[in-house]
Protein backbone atom coordinates (compact mmCIF):
# COMPACT_ATOMS: atom_id res chain seq x y z
CA UNK A 1 0.00 0.00 0.00
CA UNK A 2 2.24 3.11 -1.22
CA UNK A 3 2.28 6.63 1.09
CA UNK A 4 1.79 9.91 -0.58
CA UNK A 5 2.83 12.73 0.48
CA UNK A 6 0.92 15.65 -0.79
CA UNK A 7 1.83 19.47 -0.33
CA UNK A 8 -1.03 21.31 -0.41
CA UNK A 9 -2.04 25.09 -1.16
CA UNK A 10 -5.74 26.19 -0.46
CA UNK A 11 -7.77 29.47 0.20
CA UNK A 12 -8.75 29.16 4.10
CA UNK A 13 -12.12 31.63 3.16
CA UNK A 14 -15.69 29.74 3.62
CA UNK A 15 -13.99 26.55 4.91
CA UNK A 16 -13.68 25.49 8.31
CA UNK A 17 -10.61 24.68 8.80
CA UNK A 18 -8.17 21.52 7.74
CA UNK A 19 -10.34 19.01 9.81
CA UNK A 20 -13.87 17.66 9.13
CA UNK A 21 -16.52 19.06 11.30
CA UNK A 22 -20.42 19.16 10.85
CA UNK A 23 -20.81 22.85 10.50
CA UNK A 24 -19.38 23.45 7.14
CA UNK A 25 -17.02 22.32 4.40
CA UNK A 26 -13.54 21.21 5.47
CA UNK A 27 -10.33 21.03 3.22
CA UNK A 28 -9.90 17.29 4.75
CA UNK A 29 -13.42 16.60 3.35
CA UNK A 30 -12.71 17.90 0.30
CA UNK A 31 -9.54 16.16 0.02
CA UNK A 32 -10.98 12.74 1.36
CA UNK A 33 -14.03 13.37 -1.48
CA UNK A 34 -11.73 13.98 -4.02
CA UNK A 35 -9.55 10.66 -3.20
CA UNK A 36 -12.66 8.83 -3.09
CA UNK A 37 -13.64 10.33 -6.87
CA UNK A 38 -10.29 9.26 -8.35
CA UNK A 39 -9.55 5.74 -7.32
CA UNK A 40 -12.66 4.88 -5.21
CA UNK A 41 -11.29 4.74 -2.22
CA UNK A 42 -12.13 5.84 1.22
CA UNK A 43 -9.33 7.17 3.21
CA UNK A 44 -8.49 9.39 5.93
CA UNK A 45 -5.93 12.12 4.96
CA UNK A 46 -3.34 13.20 7.99
CA UNK A 47 -2.14 17.08 7.86
CA UNK A 48 0.83 18.60 9.88
CA UNK A 49 -1.09 21.42 10.97
CA UNK A 50 -4.76 21.56 11.85
CA UNK A 51 -4.90 25.03 10.58
CA UNK A 52 -8.13 27.10 11.49
CA UNK A 53 -11.73 28.39 9.85
CA UNK A 54 -10.28 30.76 7.11
CA UNK A 55 -6.52 30.32 7.58
CA UNK A 56 -4.98 30.25 4.66
CA UNK A 57 -1.68 27.27 3.17
CA UNK A 58 0.53 27.84 0.87
CA UNK A 59 2.87 24.82 2.12
CA UNK A 60 1.09 22.29 4.29
CA UNK A 61 1.58 18.83 3.90
CA UNK A 62 -0.62 15.74 4.38
CA UNK A 63 -0.16 12.06 3.96
CA UNK A 64 -2.64 9.25 2.54
CA UNK A 65 -2.16 5.29 1.82
CA UNK A 66 -3.66 4.35 -1.52
CA UNK A 67 -4.69 0.86 -2.53
CA UNK A 68 -3.80 1.65 -5.82
CA UNK A 69 -0.36 2.16 -6.77
CA UNK A 70 -0.38 5.65 -9.07
CA UNK A 71 2.43 7.77 -10.30
CA UNK A 72 2.91 10.65 -7.96
CA UNK A 73 2.93 13.31 -10.75
CA UNK A 74 -0.66 11.38 -11.70
CA UNK A 75 -1.94 11.55 -8.20
CA UNK A 76 -1.76 15.10 -7.89
CA UNK A 77 -3.23 16.15 -11.60
CA UNK A 78 -6.02 13.46 -10.65
CA UNK A 79 -7.01 15.06 -6.70
CA UNK A 80 -6.70 18.88 -8.59
CA UNK A 81 -9.02 17.60 -11.42
CA UNK A 82 -11.42 16.25 -8.28
CA UNK A 83 -11.20 18.83 -6.15
CA UNK A 84 -12.76 21.30 -8.43
CA UNK A 85 -14.14 23.60 -7.43
CA UNK A 86 -12.81 23.97 -4.24
CA UNK A 87 -9.77 26.68 -3.62
CA UNK A 88 -7.68 23.48 -2.77
CA UNK A 89 -5.25 22.25 -4.70
CA UNK A 90 -2.26 19.85 -4.53
CA UNK A 91 1.05 21.34 -5.54
CA UNK A 92 3.09 18.25 -5.35
CA UNK A 93 2.70 14.27 -4.62
CA UNK A 94 5.37 12.39 -3.85
CA UNK A 95 6.06 8.80 -2.66
CA UNK A 96 7.29 8.54 0.74
CA UNK A 97 8.36 5.61 3.20
CA UNK A 98 6.17 3.99 5.22
CA UNK A 99 7.45 5.37 8.60
CA UNK A 100 7.18 9.51 7.28
CA UNK A 101 4.11 10.99 9.03
CA UNK A 102 2.93 14.45 7.94
CA UNK A 103 2.23 15.35 11.30
CA UNK A 104 4.37 13.15 13.61
CA UNK A 105 7.52 13.45 11.23
CA UNK A 106 7.28 17.27 10.76
CA UNK A 107 9.98 19.01 12.63
CA UNK A 108 8.95 22.53 12.18
CA UNK A 109 6.09 24.69 11.24
CA UNK A 110 6.12 27.85 9.42
CA UNK A 111 3.58 30.21 9.36
CA UNK A 112 3.48 34.20 7.70
CA UNK A 113 1.09 36.86 9.00
CA UNK A 114 0.26 39.08 6.59
CA UNK A 115 -0.73 42.85 7.75
CA UNK A 116 -1.51 45.75 5.43
CA UNK A 117 -0.94 49.17 7.39
CA UNK A 118 -2.45 51.85 5.61
CA UNK A 119 -5.73 53.96 6.34
CA UNK A 120 -7.20 53.47 2.82
CA UNK A 121 -9.13 49.87 2.97
CA UNK A 122 -8.15 46.79 1.21
CA UNK A 123 -9.26 45.67 -2.60
CA UNK A 124 -7.55 42.80 -4.01
CA UNK A 125 -6.15 41.82 -0.74
CA UNK A 126 -8.96 41.65 1.20
CA UNK A 127 -9.49 38.31 2.78
CA UNK A 128 -5.59 37.85 2.48
CA UNK A 129 -4.55 40.48 4.93
CA UNK A 130 -5.39 41.89 8.02
CA UNK A 131 -5.93 46.03 7.67
CA UNK A 132 -4.48 47.49 10.61
CA UNK A 133 -5.49 51.65 9.55
CA UNK A 134 -2.94 53.27 12.83
CA UNK A 135 0.63 53.37 11.74
CA UNK A 136 2.68 50.23 13.46
CA UNK A 137 6.33 50.31 13.88
CA UNK A 138 7.87 47.37 12.28
CA UNK A 139 11.20 48.00 14.00
CA UNK A 140 9.37 47.83 18.04
CA UNK A 141 7.41 45.09 16.87
CA UNK A 142 10.31 42.84 15.66
CA UNK A 143 11.98 44.13 18.76
CA UNK A 144 9.38 43.12 21.25
CA UNK A 145 8.84 39.89 19.37
CA UNK A 146 11.98 38.61 20.63
CA UNK A 147 11.13 38.14 23.77
CA UNK A 148 8.50 35.75 22.90
CA UNK A 149 11.47 33.91 21.61
CA UNK A 150 12.57 30.72 22.68
CA UNK A 151 10.81 28.22 25.47
CA UNK A 152 8.42 29.41 27.35
CA UNK A 153 4.75 28.31 28.79
CA UNK A 154 2.81 30.35 26.03
CA UNK A 155 -0.85 29.90 28.13
CA UNK A 156 -1.24 33.88 27.77
CA UNK A 157 -1.24 33.13 23.81
CA UNK A 158 -3.31 29.89 23.68
CA UNK A 159 -6.69 29.92 22.74
CA UNK A 160 -9.10 28.43 25.71
CA UNK A 161 -10.24 25.35 23.30
CA UNK A 162 -6.60 24.46 22.56
CA UNK A 163 -6.03 20.53 22.87
CA UNK A 164 -2.25 20.69 23.44
CA UNK A 165 -1.03 18.89 26.41
CA UNK A 166 1.39 21.29 27.86
CA UNK A 167 1.02 25.26 27.09
CA UNK A 168 4.99 25.16 26.57
CA UNK A 169 6.79 25.30 23.75
CA UNK A 170 9.74 26.41 21.80
CA UNK A 171 9.39 28.99 19.46
CA UNK A 172 12.67 29.06 17.12
CA UNK A 173 12.07 32.26 14.99
CA UNK A 174 9.31 35.36 15.58
CA UNK A 175 10.71 38.46 13.05
CA UNK A 176 8.77 41.13 12.07
CA UNK A 177 9.82 42.99 9.01
CA UNK A 178 8.11 45.87 7.07
CA UNK A 179 7.71 45.99 3.35
CA UNK A 180 6.10 49.29 2.11
CA UNK A 181 2.33 49.22 3.42
CA UNK A 182 2.62 45.40 4.42
CA UNK A 183 4.06 44.57 7.95
CA UNK A 184 4.91 41.02 7.55
CA UNK A 185 5.27 38.49 10.65
CA UNK A 186 7.17 35.61 10.20
CA UNK A 187 7.03 32.10 13.03
CA UNK A 188 8.98 28.91 13.25
CA UNK A 189 8.54 26.39 15.80
CA UNK A 190 8.22 22.70 16.14
CA UNK A 191 4.43 22.95 17.05
CA UNK A 192 1.76 25.67 18.35
CA UNK A 193 -0.80 26.19 20.50
CA UNK A 194 -4.23 26.88 19.27
CA UNK A 195 -4.29 30.70 17.37
CA UNK A 196 -0.93 31.22 19.42
CA UNK A 197 0.49 33.08 16.00
CA UNK A 198 -2.75 34.93 15.53
CA UNK A 199 -2.71 35.88 19.56
CA UNK A 200 0.89 36.99 19.34
CA UNK A 201 0.28 39.07 15.95
CA UNK A 202 -2.72 40.51 18.20
CA UNK A 203 -0.22 41.14 20.90
CA UNK A 204 2.27 42.70 18.86
CA UNK A 205 0.17 45.41 17.19
CA UNK A 206 -0.24 47.07 20.58
CA UNK A 207 3.35 47.55 20.18
CA UNK A 208 3.19 48.50 16.88
CA UNK A 209 0.98 51.32 17.56
CA UNK A 210 2.79 52.05 20.72
CA UNK A 211 0.74 51.50 23.26
CA UNK A 212 3.00 48.72 24.71
CA UNK A 213 6.40 48.06 25.03
CA UNK A 214 8.93 45.14 25.16
CA UNK A 215 8.32 44.89 28.57
CA UNK A 216 4.59 44.79 28.39
CA UNK A 217 4.76 41.87 26.49
CA UNK A 218 7.32 40.05 28.82
CA UNK A 219 4.86 40.79 31.53
CA UNK A 220 1.72 39.54 29.45
CA UNK A 221 3.87 36.04 28.34
CA UNK A 222 4.79 35.68 32.24
CA UNK A 223 1.50 36.12 33.69
CA UNK A 224 0.41 33.03 31.80
CA UNK A 225 -3.06 34.51 31.47
CA UNK A 226 -4.94 34.61 28.19
CA UNK A 227 -6.85 38.11 29.53
CA UNK A 228 -3.43 39.45 29.81
CA UNK A 229 -2.11 39.48 25.92
CA UNK A 230 -3.23 40.97 23.26
CA UNK A 231 -6.61 40.41 20.47
CA UNK A 232 -6.52 37.11 18.34
CA UNK A 233 -5.67 38.92 15.23
CA UNK A 234 -8.42 37.97 12.04
CA UNK A 235 -7.40 34.22 10.27
CA UNK A 236 -7.50 35.67 6.91
CA UNK A 237 -4.13 37.10 7.12
CA UNK A 238 -2.61 34.01 8.40
CA UNK A 239 -0.70 31.57 6.16
CA UNK A 240 1.04 28.00 6.63
CA UNK A 241 3.81 27.99 4.74
CA UNK A 242 6.22 25.54 5.26
CA UNK A 243 6.52 22.59 6.83
CA UNK A 244 10.22 20.71 7.64
CA UNK A 245 10.90 17.49 8.04
CA UNK B 1 -12.70 74.93 -7.19
CA UNK B 2 -10.06 72.94 -5.94
CA UNK B 3 -8.47 69.87 -7.64
CA UNK B 4 -7.62 66.98 -6.21
CA UNK B 5 -5.31 64.13 -7.48
CA UNK B 6 -6.44 60.42 -6.50
CA UNK B 7 -4.54 57.60 -6.53
CA UNK B 8 -6.56 54.51 -6.60
CA UNK B 9 -6.33 50.62 -6.25
CA UNK B 10 -9.27 48.01 -7.15
CA UNK B 11 -9.90 45.22 -7.41
CA UNK B 12 -11.31 44.58 -11.28
CA UNK B 13 -13.44 41.59 -10.54
CA UNK B 14 -17.02 41.78 -11.34
CA UNK B 15 -16.44 45.73 -12.80
CA UNK B 16 -17.07 46.75 -16.34
CA UNK B 17 -13.94 48.41 -15.93
CA UNK B 18 -12.94 52.21 -15.23
CA UNK B 19 -15.63 53.26 -17.53
CA UNK B 20 -18.99 54.13 -16.71
CA UNK B 21 -21.38 51.84 -18.93
CA UNK B 22 -24.82 50.54 -19.60
CA UNK B 23 -23.83 46.99 -18.63
CA UNK B 24 -22.70 47.06 -15.32
CA UNK B 25 -21.01 48.75 -12.03
CA UNK B 26 -17.44 49.98 -13.23
CA UNK B 27 -14.77 52.29 -11.14
CA UNK B 28 -16.07 55.55 -12.60
CA UNK B 29 -19.85 55.00 -11.10
CA UNK B 30 -18.79 53.72 -8.20
CA UNK B 31 -16.43 57.00 -7.71
CA UNK B 32 -18.49 59.61 -8.76
CA UNK B 33 -21.42 57.76 -6.85
CA UNK B 34 -19.08 58.28 -3.87
CA UNK B 35 -17.97 61.68 -4.27
CA UNK B 36 -21.88 62.28 -4.78
CA UNK B 37 -22.26 61.07 -0.91
CA UNK B 38 -19.47 62.86 0.47
CA UNK B 39 -20.29 66.25 -0.73
CA UNK B 40 -23.72 66.16 -2.30
CA UNK B 41 -21.82 66.84 -5.90
CA UNK B 42 -22.01 65.85 -9.33
CA UNK B 43 -18.91 65.62 -10.76
CA UNK B 44 -16.49 63.66 -13.57
CA UNK B 45 -13.93 61.42 -12.62
CA UNK B 46 -11.24 61.74 -15.33
CA UNK B 47 -8.53 58.42 -14.94
CA UNK B 48 -5.08 57.63 -16.30
CA UNK B 49 -5.81 54.30 -17.79
CA UNK B 50 -8.95 53.17 -18.95
CA UNK B 51 -8.90 49.82 -17.37
CA UNK B 52 -10.79 46.98 -19.28
CA UNK B 53 -13.60 45.10 -17.45
CA UNK B 54 -11.81 42.76 -14.65
CA UNK B 55 -8.24 44.37 -15.27
CA UNK B 56 -7.17 45.33 -11.63
CA UNK B 57 -5.21 48.38 -10.43
CA UNK B 58 -2.70 49.11 -7.79
CA UNK B 59 -1.82 52.77 -8.73
CA UNK B 60 -4.49 54.08 -10.94
CA UNK B 61 -4.51 58.25 -10.77
CA UNK B 62 -7.46 59.96 -11.58
CA UNK B 63 -8.36 63.92 -10.65
CA UNK B 64 -11.78 65.32 -9.36
CA UNK B 65 -12.67 69.08 -9.13
CA UNK B 66 -15.25 69.86 -6.37
CA UNK B 67 -17.15 72.56 -4.63
CA UNK B 68 -16.15 71.93 -1.38
CA UNK B 69 -12.61 72.70 -0.11
CA UNK B 70 -11.76 70.21 2.35
CA UNK B 71 -8.58 68.42 3.32
CA UNK B 72 -7.10 66.17 1.28
CA UNK B 73 -6.99 63.28 3.87
CA UNK B 74 -10.61 64.17 4.69
CA UNK B 75 -11.64 63.28 0.89
CA UNK B 76 -9.75 60.46 0.91
CA UNK B 77 -11.19 59.00 4.27
CA UNK B 78 -14.60 60.22 3.10
CA UNK B 79 -14.48 58.43 -0.47
CA UNK B 80 -13.03 55.14 0.88
CA UNK B 81 -16.23 55.73 3.38
CA UNK B 82 -18.87 56.02 1.08
CA UNK B 83 -17.00 53.96 -1.31
CA UNK B 84 -17.73 50.86 0.60
CA UNK B 85 -18.77 47.26 0.11
CA UNK B 86 -17.31 48.66 -3.68
CA UNK B 87 -13.44 46.67 -3.59
CA UNK B 88 -12.16 50.54 -4.92
CA UNK B 89 -9.76 52.16 -2.23
CA UNK B 90 -8.23 55.50 -2.65
CA UNK B 91 -4.95 55.62 -1.35
CA UNK B 92 -3.55 58.98 -1.52
CA UNK B 93 -5.57 61.84 -2.39
CA UNK B 94 -3.73 65.69 -2.80
CA UNK B 95 -4.56 68.98 -4.19
CA UNK B 96 -3.18 69.94 -7.73
CA UNK B 97 -2.84 72.81 -9.79
CA UNK B 98 -5.81 73.32 -12.22
CA UNK B 99 -3.60 72.72 -15.47
CA UNK B 100 -2.89 69.03 -13.91
CA UNK B 101 -5.23 65.78 -16.18
CA UNK B 102 -5.17 62.50 -14.87
CA UNK B 103 -5.10 61.46 -18.05
CA UNK B 104 -3.38 64.18 -20.82
CA UNK B 105 -0.53 65.23 -18.23
CA UNK B 106 1.00 61.20 -18.08
CA UNK B 107 4.50 61.16 -18.97
CA UNK B 108 4.37 56.79 -18.69
CA UNK B 109 1.96 54.08 -17.65
CA UNK B 110 3.19 50.94 -16.20
CA UNK B 111 1.36 47.91 -16.10
CA UNK B 112 2.31 44.39 -14.52
CA UNK B 113 0.94 40.32 -15.67
CA UNK B 114 1.18 37.97 -13.92
CA UNK B 115 1.56 34.43 -14.58
CA UNK B 116 1.84 31.69 -12.33
CA UNK B 117 3.56 28.52 -14.23
CA UNK B 118 2.33 25.41 -12.27
CA UNK B 119 0.63 22.49 -13.06
CA UNK B 120 -1.53 22.78 -10.25
CA UNK B 121 -4.66 25.23 -10.25
CA UNK B 122 -4.68 28.48 -7.98
CA UNK B 123 -6.25 28.99 -5.00
CA UNK B 124 -5.51 32.03 -3.35
CA UNK B 125 -4.59 33.97 -6.60
CA UNK B 126 -7.50 32.63 -8.65
CA UNK B 127 -8.84 35.86 -10.40
CA UNK B 128 -5.73 37.26 -9.61
CA UNK B 129 -3.36 36.07 -11.71
CA UNK B 130 -3.10 33.69 -15.12
CA UNK B 131 -2.62 29.99 -14.48
CA UNK B 132 -0.44 28.68 -17.61
CA UNK B 133 0.44 24.81 -16.51
CA UNK B 134 2.69 24.43 -19.53
CA UNK B 135 6.86 25.15 -18.11
CA UNK B 136 7.68 28.19 -19.27
CA UNK B 137 11.29 29.54 -20.17
CA UNK B 138 11.12 33.13 -19.27
CA UNK B 139 14.40 33.96 -20.19
CA UNK B 140 13.36 33.29 -24.21
CA UNK B 141 10.17 35.56 -23.19
CA UNK B 142 12.21 38.15 -22.17
CA UNK B 143 14.71 38.21 -24.83
CA UNK B 144 11.72 37.91 -27.42
CA UNK B 145 10.16 40.63 -25.40
CA UNK B 146 12.85 43.11 -26.08
CA UNK B 147 11.96 42.61 -30.37
CA UNK B 148 8.49 44.85 -29.43
CA UNK B 149 10.44 47.72 -27.08
CA UNK B 150 10.99 51.13 -29.24
CA UNK B 151 8.24 52.59 -31.55
CA UNK B 152 6.36 50.20 -33.41
CA UNK B 153 2.85 50.06 -35.37
CA UNK B 154 1.43 47.72 -32.81
CA UNK B 155 -1.36 46.68 -35.10
CA UNK B 156 -1.10 43.44 -34.53
CA UNK B 157 -1.49 43.58 -30.74
CA UNK B 158 -4.59 45.89 -31.03
CA UNK B 159 -7.92 45.03 -29.69
CA UNK B 160 -10.23 45.62 -33.09
CA UNK B 161 -12.40 47.54 -30.34
CA UNK B 162 -9.35 50.15 -30.16
CA UNK B 163 -9.99 53.58 -30.23
CA UNK B 164 -6.53 55.17 -30.87
CA UNK B 165 -5.67 57.93 -33.67
CA UNK B 166 -2.95 55.55 -34.57
CA UNK B 167 -1.07 52.33 -33.96
CA UNK B 168 2.34 53.96 -33.68
CA UNK B 169 2.99 53.73 -30.08
CA UNK B 170 6.72 53.41 -28.09
CA UNK B 171 7.52 50.77 -25.77
CA UNK B 172 9.68 51.70 -23.66
CA UNK B 173 10.57 49.08 -21.56
CA UNK B 174 9.13 45.73 -21.39
CA UNK B 175 10.68 42.74 -19.18
CA UNK B 176 9.92 39.49 -18.20
CA UNK B 177 11.47 37.63 -14.96
CA UNK B 178 10.79 34.50 -12.95
CA UNK B 179 10.27 34.41 -9.22
CA UNK B 180 9.58 30.53 -8.65
CA UNK B 181 6.26 29.75 -9.89
CA UNK B 182 5.21 33.05 -11.03
CA UNK B 183 6.32 34.56 -14.45
CA UNK B 184 5.65 38.22 -14.11
CA UNK B 185 5.63 40.32 -16.89
CA UNK B 186 5.91 44.62 -16.79
CA UNK B 187 5.43 47.02 -19.30
CA UNK B 188 5.96 51.00 -19.51
CA UNK B 189 4.68 53.36 -22.36
CA UNK B 190 3.30 56.93 -22.86
CA UNK B 191 0.46 55.27 -23.66
CA UNK B 192 -0.71 51.70 -24.86
CA UNK B 193 -2.92 50.54 -27.42
CA UNK B 194 -6.36 48.65 -26.68
CA UNK B 195 -5.79 45.01 -25.32
CA UNK B 196 -1.73 45.53 -25.94
CA UNK B 197 -0.44 43.88 -23.27
CA UNK B 198 -2.50 41.02 -22.73
CA UNK B 199 -2.10 40.42 -26.65
CA UNK B 200 1.84 40.59 -26.00
CA UNK B 201 1.67 38.43 -23.19
CA UNK B 202 -0.59 36.32 -24.98
CA UNK B 203 2.27 35.75 -28.01
CA UNK B 204 5.01 35.86 -25.10
CA UNK B 205 3.24 32.53 -23.71
CA UNK B 206 4.03 31.18 -27.15
CA UNK B 207 7.68 31.76 -26.85
CA UNK B 208 7.81 30.98 -23.15
CA UNK B 209 6.05 27.18 -24.32
CA UNK B 210 8.90 26.73 -27.54
CA UNK B 211 6.53 27.45 -29.78
CA UNK B 212 8.05 30.75 -30.96
CA UNK B 213 10.96 32.14 -31.34
CA UNK B 214 11.77 35.74 -31.22
CA UNK B 215 12.16 35.94 -34.78
CA UNK B 216 7.45 34.69 -35.27
CA UNK B 217 7.22 37.87 -32.99
CA UNK B 218 9.19 40.27 -34.93
CA UNK B 219 7.56 38.69 -38.05
CA UNK B 220 4.06 38.82 -36.12
CA UNK B 221 4.79 42.44 -35.08
CA UNK B 222 5.82 43.60 -38.55
CA UNK B 223 2.75 41.72 -39.82
CA UNK B 224 0.69 44.56 -38.95
CA UNK B 225 -2.71 41.77 -38.92
CA UNK B 226 -4.00 41.26 -35.00
CA UNK B 227 -4.39 37.77 -36.70
CA UNK B 228 -0.52 37.19 -36.86
CA UNK B 229 -0.05 37.38 -33.08
CA UNK B 230 -1.05 35.51 -29.36
CA UNK B 231 -4.33 35.15 -28.46
CA UNK B 232 -5.20 37.72 -25.57
CA UNK B 233 -4.30 37.00 -22.12
CA UNK B 234 -6.91 37.36 -19.10
CA UNK B 235 -7.82 40.18 -17.83
CA UNK B 236 -7.25 38.55 -14.20
CA UNK B 237 -3.97 38.69 -14.75
CA UNK B 238 -3.16 42.55 -15.26
CA UNK B 239 -2.49 45.15 -12.57
CA UNK B 240 -2.05 49.02 -13.68
CA UNK B 241 0.43 49.96 -10.90
CA UNK B 242 1.48 53.51 -11.49
CA UNK B 243 1.15 56.32 -13.59
CA UNK B 244 4.29 58.67 -13.78
CA UNK B 245 3.51 62.53 -14.24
Amino acid sequence: MPRYRLTLEYDGTGLVGWQRQENGPSVQQHLEAAITGFCGETVTVFAAGRTDAGVHALGQVAHIDLDRDAEPDTVRDALNHHLKPARIAVLAAERVDDDFHARFSARERQYLYRIVNRRAPLTVDEGYAWWVPPALDAVAMHAAAQVLVGKHDFSSFRAAECQAKSPVKTLDALAVARDGDWVLVTARARSFLHHQVRNIVGTLRRVGEGKWSADDVRAALEARDRAKAGATAPACGLYLTRVVY
